[in-house]
């Protein structure tokens, strides 16, 4: 299926004068370099990307960028989860700072979520902010992390836990590059999209469970998917930036998710975010059924779909061996929602009607853990 | 002389809901507990210090904080310049989150401007941001980095060239502290009180000229200079918290202080803040008389003042050779106030009367400071 250049589609982020553009097509990584010359006034970029991504796609993007007469230097990240640390954030600082990127150039994030998390978080503190483009190349990045401003890195004590608020100032999701992500990440990426139908639109979760195929072939039906996901996204920080209410709804399945994710030590060859997240949502929706805020259905319908598409569904499917509930309790108790103490968990009452419940109690936490974990 | 409690001092910095009060007087380092109790819901405290403040004033600050129920651990770092540093930033991060701070528990810096940067620059990012209280013992640190939110660290490309812009919820400037600080270093913190003078206030410059001893000694003429000078840079902050305008003032001096700290690689023993300040006070001035700005009687002035007090106000008295003009200008074009490539300067049309000029010749620059430099 082709899709003719009028496909394109652009989600507003609303948020003041610190407002931005998402774009989601075919061929933006081509037209990058129009689109930005657009928006900046400087001309001096620095590109941050991966192992994986460079050899597909730096030399395109660096070309789109000549072409429009902006300077670019680029630094190759090892890929994965480990790259979100403090090692490899001095090396993106200081190598913005050697290419002498002043507060109208910009830094560039070319790849999947650690790519924009980790450069994310660079942009936000270098010269106390400067500014920002995320040029997502997963299925996650482009539905999920690359929208709404939170960066980070990772730390010992667990996911996420150091980093800043930094909105980008555009952000370009080519749709093309999909079709060289592994079927794995792209799966795993998919778990955020179907996310946003179990928040709170029933109606998108039911169309996925009858075009999820069509998404995955690529055409306008994962742009639809896209867009959707990325305007739902945009709504929710447009409402709550900082997350001190509602924005929470966006962890559904994260809570359960990043303990199994600290639990496998960030070993993508073990778990990756996106299988954390769909194996949390079934587990958030069965501690729901649980709690008897919604039906057993319910659980078992979200497991379905999941499994349909070819996610895990179950902590039994994550290889080798994990610690026991009480150390996933632990994990739970450390990441980041918890308010004096109390768990804050994403329940639901059924799909596309989660909430945010801050008064979990962590014995019936553990309970569930010790039903649920493999024997 | 002795000062009653009632000479305790409020400067309210007002920034809306993240406004935040400035206490200033003797004792506070006792009524910490108190005070903080007060306006702080969560009851675990982290405290970083360095090795030179901690035999001081650590154990009566920690019994503060345990007479009023506050669960408090402390972590003491190395003092100097050289903290300032991504690997004491990774240990600040790592105490606080062991210590399993939460939203509503606190970071506090208990030392002078070095802790309190590096500190609130982990406070800034730890969860994206935890709260943050600034209890400083330096005079620098008591009229100038404790408040505003400048938080950061150095780099090999320059100074402060990382870090957030993160607001305290509360300072406690205790004015007794003071007493233990080496008179080098108090000069030092003289000199950004001297700074408000220069910047928009003629008269407090003047009345420094007459009773800079007495703020020397301790008393009311010391609080009453804390006090001018912390609510002249509670207006700068609250008219322009993220200097995108005026608040750029408050770099009189510090242009060209930052290049000779560069120049000195931060080593302490040849040059501190305050003194890079001071020098540059004075070349700012004479190199405003050099536009035909103002007089070279108010540089005469503005010397004879700084080095009264003892401060140096030439590059001829710092220890060690410099380098040639055209690497402190290097410097002085990597420093933060630059603007696609034009140099911003403060500069003045005479004591009191300072302004933003943004766009100063790079060639006069080098040209003034060959005449200056020590042959
Ligand atoms: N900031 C946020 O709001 C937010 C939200 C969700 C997730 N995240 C973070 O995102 C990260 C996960 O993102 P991710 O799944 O994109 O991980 P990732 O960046 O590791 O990308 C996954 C893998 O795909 C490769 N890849 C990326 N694009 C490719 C392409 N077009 N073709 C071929 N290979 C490609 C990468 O090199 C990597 O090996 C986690 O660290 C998670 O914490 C952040
Ligand atoms: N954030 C801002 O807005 C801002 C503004 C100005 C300066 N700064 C920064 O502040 C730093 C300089 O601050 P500083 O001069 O306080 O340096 P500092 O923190 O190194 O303190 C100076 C010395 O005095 C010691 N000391 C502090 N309090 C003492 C006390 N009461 N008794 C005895 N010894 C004491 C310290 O251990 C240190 O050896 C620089 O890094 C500068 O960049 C930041
Ligand atoms: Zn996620
Ligand atoms: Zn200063």
């Amino acid at each position: 299926m082709t899709v003719s250049a009028t496909a394109r589609r652009t989600v507003r982020v609303d948020l003041g004068d610190r407002s931005y553009d998402i774009l989601i097509g075919p061929g933006l990584i081509a037209a990058a370099g129009r689109e930005i010359a657009l928006r900046l006034k400087g001309r001096k970029i620095a590109v941050i990307t991966d192992e994986h991504v460079a050899p597909l796609y730096l030399d395109g993007f660096m070309a789109a960028l000549k072409a429009e007469g902006i300077d670019a230097v680029s630094l190759v990240l090892p890929a994965g989860e480990k790259t979100k640390s403090f090692e490899h954030l001095i090396s993106v600082c200081d190598s913005v700072l050697a290419a002498r990127i002043e507060r109208n150039d910009a830094v560039v994030a070319l790849g999947g979520g650690v790519i924009g998390d980790l450069t994310g978080f660079a942009a936000g503190i270098v010269r106390r902010g400067s500014r920002f483009i995320q040029v997502p190349t997963s299925l996650l990045a482009q539905v999920d992390s690359s929208v709404g401003g939170k960066t980070g890195i990772n730390s010992p004590h667990g996911k996420n836990l150091i980093g800043v608020f930094h909105q980008p100032d555009l952000v370009l999701a080519d749709t093309d590059v999909l079709d060289t992500l592994s079927p794995r990440e792209f799966r795993a990426g998919y778990a955020e999209v179907a996310k946003y139908g179990l928040i709170d639109k029933p109606d998108f979760f039911a169309w996925l469970e009858g075009n999820w195929q069509a998404v995955f072939a690529g055409g306008e039906a994962r742009i639809e998917a896209i867009a959707t996901s990325c305007q739902a996204k945009a709504d929710v920080v447009a409402a709550d930036e900082r997350e001190n209410g509602q924005r929470a709804l966006l962890n559904l399945g994260h809570t359960f998710g990043h303990a199994l994710e600290a639990a496998t030590r960030y070993d993508s060859a073990r778990l990756v975010h996106g299988e954390g997240v769909s194996i949390g949502m079934v587990l958030a929706h069965q501690f729901s059924a649980r709690m008897n805020l919604c039906s057993p259905d319910d659980g078992k319908r979200v497991e379905a779909h999941l499994r349909a598409v070819g996610l895990p569904t179950t902590m039994g499917e994550i290889p080798g061996s994990l610690p026991p509930a009480e150390v996933l309790m632990d994990a739970i108790a450390q990441d980041k929602k918890v308010k004096a103490g109390k768990l804050t968990f994403i329940l639901t009452r059924g799909v596309g009607q989660s909430f945010v419940a801050d008064d979990v109690p962590q014995s019936e936490v553990i309970a569930f853990l010790k039903e649920k974990l493999p024997t």
